[in-house]
């Protein structure tokens, strides 16, 4: 129940699926939530701060995410937030990743058309 | 910034869309939140409470989510909480109204074909 | 991981301190969600709709719940929301309750000196 | 209303007061989001991901926010999310910034004496 956030934002790449050694499919994709946000003084419009988040989903989530979502499609993410120190050599930085309890298209930039999978979900 | 819960849940009514005097289109539609909880003892799982919700989708998000949703899909939403108190006539009650600022369907239990409408929106 | 929210709000009524049959405290309390919205164009502020919610705060959270808050003071609370219908004799109704995780004095209205508890949480 | 997300942590660090060239409080604190979680088929505990967080406060809640929090006390913060790429000569890093709306001492794990403060808030 920790560190929960919803984002909305744009796929920034297509997915890419692995599968872990014991078998369970995680699809990663980059989501850009990216806002306008309007002055209070004036009314006007400007572009606000884009996050960049690194999603992670997995099994049966994992599986649908790889075959709907593509680049530039609008979603809505709900996950835990992981942020990581990493190292690869001599580099290092910060990741921000989001591993998603779910993850929908969202319906205020587009239509769907859905179709329930069986997925053994409790 | 109030007020603000993102639900999974199963959509329990098609959606009505209707008019509002200046034109502006309204849906709404009925979602179930229901999960299964598991007993940390037992490691059973059973039904947990089930919320119920009427969720209003305003202009754009209405109509997509008019032509995008049916009953029984599992969907995601994220909007402001507003509870409300009525009456009409003699009866009264207390409705838990959900205003979305967006609907997806829920990739953890299908797949979605999705086609972005232009929308105007900022 | 279901219909968590999180509110701010003003204290309605000093809490109430119960003692389950096993032994655990349960306080509750009301909670006035109420906000100021302010209009897009004109920039004037007005009321916007007022949420109540019955919280209920257990074990250690509940005991120093019950030790700290008074009616009028605002709050931040974090929990799962429970939409439940009753019914007592011929009276029935709708209670919005929201199970805490936590809640904390709001530091945007005034200032608290915190002193720690031994729990036992992990 | 975007990138929202409410924390759960340790204060890491005193709070550090600034004043911004306008006249506006500003404090700033680490906040560590560490968590236990319970391994579901064992029912061990073990250490959960900390994710560190660098927390803003301004005007009235960064002026009560600096009076009442110190390092190692339990909080809870909502506030929104923000990812920043830095450079620093030629270190570059990620910074995970929280701009907070509220923050309250957590009553999970311990008890608060309260003072209201006259902000001019609506």
């Amino acid at each position: 129940m920790h560190d929960i956030i919803t984002i909305r934002g744009t796929v920034g790449s297509d997915p890419r699926v692995y599968r872990s050694p014991s078998g369970v499919t995680v699809t990663t994709f980059r989501v850009a939530s990216n806002h306008r946000v309007r002055d209070r003084e004036s009314g006007e419009w400007s572009d606000g701060t884009t996050n960049w988040f690194t999603v992670s989903a997995f099994r049966a989530l994992g599986d649908n995410a790889a075959k709907s979502l593509r680049k530039g499609q609008r979603v809505v993410v709900q996950g835990r937030l992981k942020i990581r120190d990493w190292t690869a050599g001599d580099k290092h930085g910060t990741s921000v990743d989001l591993e998603a309890d779910t993850v929908g298209h969202d319906l205020a930039y587009g239509t769907a058309d859905y179709v329930r999978v069986y997925t053994g979900l409790p």
